[in-house]
């Protein structure tokens, strides 16, 4: 047995010892990635490392999006077991987060979370709600490893059903409060886009201390400020705010993650 | 350019020459393969190969169900695509579905259809509908390619969010309706689960000839004979129902897979 905290105590020592809420997307697709890397064996590998390198001292969170893996089959997805056993050994403390949303029946589910917690060895994934509860099961009761459910997402079309109103509250409501129901074991988070900062306002008076995972700044356009003063709970923390292209494809990773640290700190 | 059909064209065609409306999942978690493939190079490929050599007389379509092969990482996936390479070359006219069930934003979407469309070759995949439409469009303007979008899903517990009620009505019927306004290049099916035939019914009744996908027969418990007389189109076509565990698990699949094309055949 390891003494270093699991779940969200491994995100809140993380982010009050390096002062930041920041999660940097390592969505590492390989068309953009520079040429320098692209002549490498492992260029998605080699990109994140420089990126871990370059924004590590700035970020509680890494979330790597398994789309930009699975977009290679079986090279990617050795890419990404590379990204996350270099950061494993390297940054044992950082928060790991699979943005995968899988949504599955339960048996299904059994099988990503042996993919995702175990072989990958993520701290927490991103899944979907529309099946309901029950089938996330094999993910809930990982009492050290955190599912992080969709509620509000963070893109222009989110409010397609997700804004559907049933029993007068809207869809993204009920999902965060069915949320508060499973979460027995301490080990749920909610997505609450940085889009939305009404919705993130009522989604924190309604869920507590709640840690959200906040997708949105940056490339998608939304606003920090609002994000922040919106979202945080009672200890100043309560967020993980992600941004992906904004940082990795920026000239200069490491000081605009430091920008955007800076930035949330200024509003907490 | 090749002359064969593609999308639905593709589904009749083979269901027509076949006489058959099964669809065989190919959900091979490696701790249940038989010991005899265990030793093999490659088990969940040479296990697929002897389930499809077995069964795909009596098959419209087989349905991989991408959690089995991701939950062995870099492996798994070369195994899937291995199994999908072998299936397009020696049964280039049967159809091939991904169930992945993925739901993302736009961006991330367009490197899944780049995953499951080109790199693996499939001829569909099922989405999940929680993000809106918005984020589909990289899956829906691939006109020679399917949508399946989760409707009805089969599960014990979907009726959770999915029979909220919006507007006089419940949330699966509302995403049907949406889908009907996506299929403008005719390339969505839905997902509508044999554990559910009233709602089938409806959903016959609303979307006129579509194709729906529908789990949940075999190990699940959905009953064929409802499924069957619910869901059926005008032409007699209009399903692929898929079982997965109650075959490729049974003694001996070809024979459960023929039983299953006369069950459903019996009731056309």
């Amino acid at each position: 047995m390891s003494d270093h905290p699991t779940g969200v105590e491994k995100y809140e020592a993380r982010a009050r010892n390096a002062n930041s809420l920041v999660c940097v997307g390592l969505d590492t697709s390989l068309e953009r990635v520079p040429e320098r890397f692209k002549a490498m064996e492992y260029p998605q590998f080699e990109f994140n490392k420089w990126i871990v390198e370059e924004t590590h001292a700035h970020v509680a969170a890494y979330k790597p999006n398994i789309a930009f893996y699975e977009a290679r089959g079986e090279a990617g997805y050795k890419e990404l077991k590379l990204t996350l056993d270099h950061l494993r050994e390297r940054h044992p403390d950082i928060f790991l987060i699979c943005d995968a949303k899988r949504g599955e029946i339960g048996s299904t589910m059994a099988a990503y979370a042996e993919s995702l917690f175990d072989h990958f060895g993520f701290d927490a994934v991103t899944v979907n709600p529309y099946l309901g509860g029950e089938p996330l099961a094999p993910f809930l009761e990982r009492k050290d490893k955190i599912s992080i459910i969709l509620a509000r997402t963070s893109n222009p079309g989110a409010g397609e059903f997700q804004d559907l109103v049933a029993g007068g509250k809207p869809l993204w409501q009920i999902v965060a409060e069915h949320v508060k129901t499973w979460n027995k074991n301490g080990n749920c988070m909610i997505v609450a886009g940085a889009t939305y900062p009404e919705e993130m306002r009522s989604l924190r008076e309604l869920m507590g201390g709640m840690t959200f995972l906040v997708p949105g700044v940056g490339a998608q356009g939304g606003p920090v400020r609002d994000a922040v003063t919106a979202g945080l709970n009672s200890q100043k923390l309560g967020l993980i705010i992600n941004s992906s292209r904004g940082i990795i494809w920026s000239e200069d990773p490491g000081t605009e993650t430091r920008k955007l640290q800076t930035e949330i700190n200024s509003y907490r």
